[in-house]
C-alpha cells in the first residue's frame, strides 16, 4: 500500500516503520517542522514536506498521527483528495474525519510508544474503525500486516478504552516516580524496585489483577497502613492518593 | 546452613525453595495449621510442626515469616534458644527481635511473591539488617547464596522501601483492575490491555518513570481529561482518583 504519514512524533515513526518493514511504502512525510520530517522521511525512505499544499495525491492511505487538537484542520486540508483518510487517536471520534470524507477511519496502536524505545509492533493492538464495512476490511487487513492483534472497536468502545489505558499505564507509571522520589529521600536507588515493578506486570497476563492483590490493604492491615500514612505526613497529596487506593483495594477484597 | 522456617505463607514458600535449591537444610516448618506446614515440609524435606514446644534447637537459623501482627508472639517464644533469628517483614523493626535476642536480623525479600507464581529467586532483590557487624555479615552471605541483589538496609530505610513497594507493585496491580474493570462494561477483553502494561513496566527497566511518562495529563491535554472525567461521572471515586493521578502528573512534568 502507499501510505503517507501525517506528523512526525512517536506513534507516527512507530507505524511508519512498521508498515515500511512490512513492505508498504511510505510515499511522504509531514511535520511541520521540516526538521523533524527530513528525519523521519529518510528512516522510511519517503519524501519530507512541511506544507499541505505539497501532498503528492498518489497515495491509498493518509494516516493522521498528530496532537489531538490537530486532527479537525489536517482534514479540512486533506478533504479535497476524497482518498482513504484515517486518525490514530484514542480519544478522538471517527466523525472528526467521517464528516467530510467519505472513506474514513481509525488505526489506534493501543501501546506506550517513545522515540528512544523500540517495540516488537507484532504484539501491539491495532484497533481500527471503518466509516463502511469496505473500509474497516480494507483497514483489517493492513492492520494485520503489522500486527498479530487486531481489534474492531467502534468510537464509543475507543474512548472507554483509551480511559482504561491510563489507568493501566500512565498512571502506574506516575506511581513508579512517586517510589523512586520516595527511595531517593532515604538514598536508596530505583534499581531495588525494578524486578517488583516488571513481575508485578508479568503476573496479570496470565492472572486477572485481583486475583494477584498483595500488600497491607488486601490484607486489612491496619497498623501498616497507619504506619505509611505517618510516613507520608509532609506530602498530603501522596497521602491522599495512599488513602484513595488502598480503600479501593480494600473494597474489592 | 540449617534454616528453620516459622510460618507457610507466601514468603515462606518462596524463600524456603529457595534455601533449598542453594543447598541449605530446612530443619522443620511450623505453621498453626499441621495441614500447612505438612504441606510445606514435604516439598522442601523438613520435619512439620504446628507447635512452637516442639522446636528443634538443633538449627542455625529462626526464619520468622508470619503476619506482622504475629512476630511478636513468636519470638517470645523462641528467645528462650537465643539463636540466629530473622524476621521477613518489610513493615517491622528489627528491635521486635533484638530487644529479647542478641543475634537477631532481617531478611526481607522485596517482590511479590503468590504460592501460584513461580518466580526466579537469583533476580528478587534480598534487602538484610543484622544486629551487629558479625550477623549482617552472615545474613549477607546467607542472602547471596539464593540471589544476586542483595542490599544492606537499615530499619528506617526499609520502612520507607515498603512504603515505596506498595506505591510501585500494589497500587499499579489495583489500577489494571480498574482498567479491566472499565474495559468489561464495554464488553472488551483485558487482553487488550496485557501488552500495554507489560512494555509500560519493561519501560522503566532502563528508564527513569519521568522520561518515559506519557498521556494526556503529561501533555496537559485538557480536552482529552476533561472526556475521562465525564466517562468517570458515576464513578466519584474513580474520578477523584484520576484527579489526583494527573494534577501529580502535571505538576512533576
Amino acid at each position: 500500500m502507499r501510505i503517507t504519514i501525517i506528523g512526525s512524533g512517536n506513534v507516527a515513526t512507530h507505524l511508519s516503520a512498521a508498515f515500511k518493514n512490512a513492505g508498504h511504502r511510505i510515499v511522504q512525510v509531514y511535520s511541520r517542522s521540516m526538521h523533524n520530517a527530513a528525519l523521519l522521511a529518510y528512516h522510511v525512505n519517503a519524501g519530507a514536506i512541511d506544507d499541505l499544499t505539497q501532498i503528492n495525491p498518489e497515495t491509498d492511505l493518509f494516516l493522521i498521527a498528530v496532537n489531538d487538537d490537530a486532527i479537525a484542520p489536517v482534514v479540512k486540508e486533506l478533504a479535497k483528495y476524497q482518498k482513504l483518510t484515517v486518525h490514530t487517536s484514542g480519544a478522538t471520534d471517527l466523525l472528526t474525519i467521517s464528516a467530510s470524507i467519505q472513506k474514513a477511519g481509525v488505526f489506534y496502536p493501543l501501546q506506550t510508544l517513545s522515540k528512544t524505545k523500540e517495540v516488537e509492533f507484532l504484539t501491539v493492538p491495532v484497533c481500527i474503525e471503518g466509516s463502511d464495512d469496505a473500509v474497516t476490511r480494507e483497514l483489517e487487513q493492513l492492520a494485520q500486516t503489522i500486527s498479530n492483534h487486531v481489534y474492531r472497536i467502534n468510537s464509543d468502545q475507543r474512548k472507554v478504552l483509551h480511559l482504561a489505558a491510563v489507568f493501566a499505564c500512565n498512571f502506574p507509571n506516575y506511581l513508579y516516580g512517586v517510589a523512586q522520589q520516595l527511595l531517593e529521600q532515604q538514598n536508596m536507588e530505583f534499581d531495588m524496585l525494578r524486578p517488583l515493578i516488571l513481575e508485578t506486570a508479568q503476573k496479570v497476563q496470565n492472572h486477572l489483577p485481583a486475583d494477584v492483590q498483595t500488600g497491607p490493604a488486601v490484607r486489612n492491615d491496619e497498623n501498616t497502613m497507619d504506619a505509611h500514612l505517618k510516613l507520608l505526613d509532609e506530602e498530603p497529596v501522596l497521602k491522599e492518593l495512599y488513602k484513595l487506593l488502598s480503600q479501593g483495594i480494600i473494597k474489592k477484597g
